[in-house]
This record gives C-alpha cells, sequence and structure tokens, in this order.
C-alpha cells in the first residue's frame, strides 16, 4: 500500500495533517487504524503526562504556564484536552487558545480538546490514539488534561506515564477528591495557587498522607507548591514530572504499569471490534438474520438461537441448514414476553 | 439427554426446585440454560404484569393485595422483586412473607427476590429467565416489581407485557418520575392510597395527561384508583390489566413489542456469550495468548493484535503463524505507554 500523503504530512510535522488525523480517530475513519499501525513504532518515546484534579483548582493555567516553559527549554508540546470544562475544549480543531496564555503562532505547541461524546472508537481509545498521534508528529512532551475521577471519565491511569494530581490550599473537597480515587492514582502532587494561606499547611499535610497511605511501595508520590498566577513553581514540578519518568524507565514495577496499560487497550478493541463483527452479521449473514427471525418470532428459543450465531461467528455450522425446531404450539396465543 | 430431574420437578409443581432452577439461573449454572431451553415451548402464556413507581407509593402492599385477590379467583401467581427496596426482597429463597400481607402456607404463591448483585447473565436476564421458570412452574400470573426508572434498573419494558405505574395523590415527585420515564412505560396508572385527599384530582389529572401526551396512538393507559390499606380498587385493577392482556393478544404492535423484546434479549445474549469467548480464548488459546503477549511487550500494535484475534475468534487464520514483525528498535526506551 502506498503511505497515505497524511501520514507523510504528520511525520514530516505538517499540523494541518495532524488535526486531520485525530478527527479520523475520532470519527473511527479505517484511515487512522492504518496511519496508527504505521506510526506505532515512532511512539511510546515521548514524556506523557497526566493532570487530573478537581474543578476550580486550575488546571488549565498550570498546564498554559509548564507549556510556555518547556517551550523555553525547546521542548515540543501538545495538549489533549479530555475535560469538557476546560477552558481547552470547545472543539476547536487547530487549538483554542484565546482564554488560555499560550504562545501564539507558535509551531511547537499543538492544543486539541476531545470531544466527550460521539467518539467512534470511545473516548479512552480516542484520547490514547490522539496521544500516539502527537508523538509521532515529534512532540517531546505530550499533556493530557481530565476531571481524573468520575465514570463517564477516561481514567488517566490509561493513557499517561506520570500523573500529576493538582489540588488548592483548603480546597473543602481535597479530602473528598483524594477518597474519589484521585490519591491512588498520584505520582505528583502540584498544590496550586500556593499564594493562597495554607499552602505550606496543604503540602505537609500531603506529605505525611503520602508517608502514611502510599499505596505503592516503590514511588512515594512528590508533593511541590506552585502557581501559575504568579508562575512560580513550575521548572520545580517540572523536574519532578522528570524524577518520575526517569523511575518509569527504570523501575520494573513500572515496566508492569505499561504492559497492564496494553493489556487493557487490547480488550477494549477486542470488544469493540468482535460488538461491530455482531453487528454487520445481523444486518448481514442471511442465516444469521434467519435464527434472529425465529427468534424474534418465538420458533426457536434465544438461548439456543444465540448460541447457534456465536457458533456461526466463530466459524463452525456454515453448512448447516436452519432448522425449524419447536415451531410454537399455541399457534392463538399472545405473542412471547 | 435424560431429562433433569429438576426439571421434572419443576413442571410437577416442586416448589424447591423452581427455587434451586432460580438459584441455578443467578448462578450462571449451564444447568440453568439447559432447563430453560426444555421449557421454553411451556412460556410466554402466563400473564406478565410489571409494577413500577417511585418509592414510597406502596407498590409492595398494593402487589399483596392483587395476590390475595387472584389468589380468591383461582389463580396461581409467582412475584419477581428486582426493587433492592422491596419488602419482598432480602435474599429469601423460598419467599419472605414475613412483612407482607400474604396468605402463609399458601402453594399457589410463590415469591422470589432478585438479587441485583452478582448475577451472573445480568440482572435483566435473570429477571426474564425467572418469569420463565415461573410460567413452566404453571403460574398463570407473574408479577414483577421494580423501581421502574434509573440506570441500574431492570427496564420493565423488556419483562412484562402489561405495565403498571403506581404513583399516589399529591406525591411531589409525580410530574418527576413522570418525566423521569415512567409515562411513557405506563399501560395502566394505578393511584394508589385513594383514601388520601387528592385522589380523584390526581385521576382526572393523569387523565388529562393520557389524552394529550399519550406516545402510543393504539393504546391509551387507563387510569385506576385503589388502596392497598382498605383493600378497595383490587379487582378493578385486574380488570384495566384483563383488558391490555387482550389488547396485547389482537393488536399487531403489541406483537411488535415482543419481537422487539425477543431482539434486544438476542443481542444481549450475544454479547455476553462473546465476552465470555474472548475471555476463555485470552486464557486458554496458545496463539491468542501470544498475540497479546507481544501486544503487552510492545513487540505488535495492539490494532493490528486485537485485528489478528478477532480473526482467530472466527476462524480464519488458525494455521499462521506469529509474525515477530516489528520488533522495537528503541530497546533501552521506556516502556510503552
Amino acid at each position: 500500500m502506498p503511505p497515505d500523503p497524511l501520514v507523510k504530512g504528520l511525520l514530516s510535522g505538517d499540523r494541518i495533517a495532524l488535526a486531520k488525523l485525530i478527527t479520523d480517530v475520532e470519527s473511527g475513519s479505517p484511515r487512522a487504524s492504518e496511519a496508527l499501525r504505521t506510526v506505532y513504532a515512532r511512539t511510546g518515546r515521548s514524556t506523557v503526562v497526566g493532570f487530573a484534579g478537581p474543578l476550580g483548582v486550575g488546571k488549565s493555567s498550570l498546564i498554559s504556564r509548564l507549556v510556555r516553559y518547556l517551550r523555553t527549554e525547546g521542548l515540543k508540546v501538545g495538549v489533549v484536552a479530555v475535560d469538557p470544562s476546560s477552558p481547552f475544549s470547545g472543539g476547536a480543531v487547530l487549538g483554542d487558545r484565546v482564554r488560555l496564555d499560550l504562545p501564539r503562532g507558535d509551531k511547537g505547541v499543538f492544543v486539541r480538546s476531545m470531544a466527550t461524546r460521539g467518539q467512534a472508537g470511545g473516548l479512552a481509545q480516542g484520547t490514547r490514539d490522539t496521544v500516539r498521534l502527537m508523538e509521532a508528529f515529534g512532540m517531546d512532551v505530550v499533556i493530557v488534561e481530565t476531571v481524573g475521577s468520575g465514570q463517564s471519565d477516561v481514567n488517566i491511569r490509561d493513557v499517561a506515564t506520570t500523573r500529576v494530581v493538582v489540588l488548592v490550599p483548603h480546597l473543602g473537597d481535597d479530602i473528598q477528591s483524594l477518597k474519589a480515587g484521585l490519591f491512588e492514582i498520584a505520582d505528583i502532587f502540584a498544590v496550586n495557587k500556593s499564594d493562597l494561606p495554607g499552602s505550606a499547611e496543604a503540602v505537609r499535610h500531603l506529605r505525611e498522607m503520602t508517608t502514611i497511605m502510599s499505596p505503592r511501595s516503590d514511588w512515594r508520590p512528590d508533593v511541590t507548591e506552585c502557581s501559575a498566577l504568579n508562575a512560580t513553581g513550575i521548572e520545580e514540578l517540572w523536574k519532578k514530572i522528570q524524577r518520575h519518568e526517569d523511575f518509569v524507565r527504570k523501575e520494573s514495577s513500572a515496566h508492569q504499569e505499561s504492559r497492564d496499560r496494553l493489556k487493557k487497550e487490547l480488550r477494549e478493541l477486542l470488544q469493540r471490534k468482535l460488538e461491530e463483527r455482531l453487528r454487520s452479521m445481523l444486518l448481514e449473514d442471511g442465516e444469521v438474520e434467519e435464527w434472529a427471525r425465529q427468534v424474534e418470532e418465538g420458533k426457536i428459543d434465544p438461548y439456543t438461537g444465540s448460541d447457534r450465531i456465536v457458533q456461526r461467528l466463530s466459524g463452525q455450522g456454515r453448512s448447516k441448514t436452519v432448522s425449524r425446531r419447536s415451531p410454537r404450539l399455541d399457534k392463538g396465543a399472545r405473542p412471547r414476553g
């Protein structure tokens, strides 16, 4: 197959190609999966950082500051916003930076918000694929912003190797949020709005908690103070991220986590592909249609009907004719329920 | 295959056999599906009535009254309680009637509450199967009690041919509940606690609503008053149920609904069986295991890996050897994310 010009564009740094391929990912186009196969070997080397945290802690502002800092370091940065309440979001295809303090016209930054509905392959898969496209595009760092908890949300564990949980001093929901699963995912706690009173206490409190409760024996979450408003603590935050990335490169437990992540992705892809196959067989395969019809008419029971269709899907029973067993005895009876 | 003694027991009215088979259904035992296949031709002829409605409207008391009335009419009645807050519930295997005014020691009544968790085949399927076992047992009427709305709930549309929505006069949540989907499912509205003031107005109001909003052109929901406390309106309620059952027997739209119900069941069964098959292949099929391992290790991409496994599941690619393409070039790199 001749290489897709969009893939060539992506690999040569064409932003329009990147934007189009992300749109293909979202719509579930076969072009997207072909592109992802092609570029897969070029992924897995960027630093992928997830930012999670409750509403109002200033995740987006902090990410903007970090992006600016990374640009001064000469690093290319992609941002994927999954949080629908994020100022990054809003469906802008080439990155909506209006409300964010991001360098304008800078070709080393690409921001994309993911539609949280109507993702053909599911939001988690869409996010994974978009991160990979940004990696293949040449981003040194890819930042994923999510709410980080809640059912409809993308589990940041599934996409990022380093997870930053953003909190603020005296946030009433702090402990609540930590209980809601944010504590378990944090590699780094960033206490934002360090200009507010109580910041030092919050840091101390979190450090104590990480000592007592740390769920992993080999990595105790770092706690760091920063202020997106005053642009302080940003370099320190990046150093902590790098320290965790070094750890991930070396530790076998982190390798296991990466395996688990791919295992989960494989399972989700398999489930989706089987569902697609089932859907198309129910529509297009004459024998399957016939069994489905007989079940609907009460001529065969749904247990037997589903068994036969699964056999058919598995390539067995191809030449069997459809038996017309157990015709209903009670012709005049009420339809079955 | 020699007939299962439990099935023989079920068909000859052995209550222990019925109880054991329901337990088999809940645990997903193969014995249960075999039994259901065997008795399927004997199902679909009972009157299956669903009772739904908000908390506190007295669904369970009303059902108790209806059961007593039906017994005086010589009808055998099964009750399946899916509502976890129902007094019928509580996991009693042979029917917990302690808090309910049901005839004790009466062999013509069987009450079973469904565990809302840990149902091997899903709660909806467990309810369908339990209803069928009760039909095969010889119940003339099977009553299913659910909350009737909400996500984790069994959709009463999937199991019952006649749906009774129970409300009370001046219930603050009335309109709310109706908006929450109860209006669309109701074949009959039963305004319980008709002894309370405002009952006649509530009935009038509901009648108006059914005139204006009725979602179906061929059936306008009946509205009836009753009081579980004073045992009034129970016979009238049963007459309305029978009127709807007569309608269902005759109308083609009701036949279509029955087909849709079976179609949905078939889809759910298929999905579950495919998931099971996938799970067992990932554990037991050497080639599938090998592909999964290569994906986890980053040796092949998850898109290609999932394609090959789906092909394998479909009986293709059986003799292909596992290719070891695209070995990672960056041996020392961080594990993949």
